[in-house]
């Protein structure tokens, strides 16, 4: 596989690892699923086949990372008595960690379209909207809704739950466990907490500066997207604290300028490549780093008017978006972009510090970033 | 502590236990929460207090029975040597489990006021209704509500990380703790498809009979409220396979028992003792076993119609409760309820069995049922 690193090829490969894992961790449960009747039976089969055609961004990440961690220590000369880790482990646990982090990320995706009363995802219905659709005609009026929302809360709690159970089961030597559940619980609470900042802004129970809504960013969303996966990579190849922290901070660099720049193609993007999620963000009133900047200038008054309407038409939508580039938002976010990604490369090749990041590591996250960054076509 | 068991001032001592380890457990992550800003922390705040002020009737049912197969151990004369557990580990472990449960059934208590609409849990604010009070001036129409049910759908998922953690983390030895950790696995699943199941029921998605109710009610309360406890207390005790799943019948026994109770005192109980909790199931529309019997009977036509309506008053809720009475509801349960606990007694008393459950551990349980049954008054 070596010759096939950091390829489309390679990414293939690492995606059928994670998807087999994920097979065998929901078929171990499915016997159980279906012993409780053909309605959670299901529920479990529609989570679990979700989870299963993901796109494993976040899994994905883990392994090219961690493999990269392990080709640096076995190329340096004299160290490869020593490139095993401390207790050694398979890698299939890793791939199995991976593929947790891919369960806790439905979770999150799960409540997250419960508590934002969505039953369609990028334009088809998400697993909310299946069950409220496959319920619609036995369900009493109003029903199917409540149902499959109640589903949502539920299969969520039961990927929250299998995330953890993996973790707490990974056949690992205890030091490397205990970090792991470290940053597992690290990243539940911070994400959870940026999730409860981002609802209190568009329900208006606090006002949004542009701090809090980076910040909201950072935690809702780089957290478990791009520190969780790095932190796991590193604690697994059994890499430094030093190279974990500087990873983490890197992740949330990348993070911050992954959502801003997806925040930008909701709003200014090709409805032809965006399709139905163009000026979603400016339909649900989303409170976005745009808008903070919008809030300040002269020409708010043209745009709060029509902010946050849900019925709002494609053309006012399109004069809302006109209004927001004239006034100098969307030049501000790329500002904003390009400031987080010269920080990203920056903690990347600083020579000067404790510990740096290793040339094969730094492949794999440039890498990323490229791909990244082909999201603005 | 041997001369108190089982009496007041015996719980009151394992109630201080639980209520510092829980103080423990919350405060490991009381910085994290305040430096995510005042409004997290009043979530974390909330979460935290209503849990250490619960009534902690399963982390009390895991330590008595915890307690009292140490004490069946000890006394057996020639086991002395072998009284202390294979890998022995610190009471303290046990302790912390035991608080992990009360997280736990927290979390589902949250999940379930989200799902069903509920602010209020026994006439006062819930955790939910207290966040929506306080954000209720600040907040756009609407959006209190929201974001109460909000911080009750991520709350519920911070306790219910807490409990994976708790147990992913004990001291014990590896074979326990796996044991352990499929107890919680199984639960977790258990809980949720008869939530799911309950859900469907009143939500008309397929229609009740009595077999689907009392399995629902099993899975729903029983598994965690009475098996968990006793299945993780026989594991912490090093107990055998068999005494598990013996103490395990008998919980789920008692768990039907306990629920179909709660039935019948909310139908036909005292209005001065049950508070505004007394018809709450007839407003509710909820499917219970009361239900199922009237729906077979004569009388069904005269309580269909107001059956289910929120806004029923207190004379039609009552003239409802007297109807179900007359078509004998209210005998068939308490014949069910007869039925639970006989099977109860027989699980813990047989005496042809494998592995006969030690007479410390039936006082607690036969303790337990005699509180239960003070709960008809």
């Amino acid at each position: 596989m070596r010759q096939l690193a950091g390829t489309q090829a390679g990414r293939a490969y690492l995606r059928s690892e994670v998807e087999g894992e994920l097979q065998a961790i929901f078929s171990r449960s499915q016997a159980t699923a279906e012993a409780y009747g053909p309605h959670f039976s299901r529920l479990w089969n529609l989570a679990s086949r979700r989870v299963r055609g993901g796109k494993f961004v976040r899994p994905l990440l883990l392994l090219e990372t961690y493999d990269a961690l392990r080709r640096s220590a076995d190329s340096i000369p004299n160290s490869r008595s020593t490139s095993q880790p401390r207790g050694a482990h398979a890698r299939s646990e890793v791939v199995r960690i991976a593929a947790a982090v891919e369960a806790l990320h439905f979770a999150f995706l799960l409540h997250d379209d419960v508590i934002d009363g969505d039953f369609f995802r990028r334009g088809r219905p998400n697993l909310i909207g299946e069950l409220a659709e496959a319920s619609r005609d036995e369900a009493r009026p109003g029903g199917a809704r409540h149902w499959a929302q109640t589903g949502g809360i539920l299969s969520g709690n039961l990927l929250l739950s299998c995330a953890h159970q993996v973790f707490a089961r990974a056949k690992l030597p205890a030091e490397l466990k205990l970090r792991l559940l470290d940053v597992l619980e690290h990243t539940v609470f911070e994400t959870t907490a940026g999730e409860f900042i981002d609802v209190g802004l568009s329900d208006g129970v606090f006002s949004a500066d542009l701090g809090t809504v980076l910040e909201m960013t950072g935690r809702k969303t780089a957290s478990y997207t791009f520190e969780l996966p790095l932190r796991a990579a590193v604690i697994l190849a059994d890499g430094s604290r030093a190279l974990e922290n500087k990873l983490s901070a890197a992740g949330l660099h990348l993070g911050l300028a992954y959502q801003l720049q997806d925040d930008l193609n909701s709003t200014f993007g090709d409805a032809s490549v965006h399709g139905k999620d163009l000026y979603s963000d400016l339909r649900e009133g989303k409170q976005t780093a745009i808008i903070c900047f919008a809030r300040m200038s002269g020409s708010w008054p043209l745009i709060e008017s029509d902010f946050g309407n849900p019925d709002m038409s494609i053309e006012a939508a399109k004069y809302l978006s006109d209004c927001l580039r004239d006034c100098g938002a969307e030049d501000f976010v790329r500002g904003l972009i390009r400031e987080q990604v010269e920080a990203f490369s920056l903690v990347l090749c600083a020579p000067d510090s404790e510990e740096s990041v290793p040339r094969t590591v730094q492949d794999v996250l440039f890498g990323l970033l490229a791909r990244i960054d082909g999201r603005q076509s």
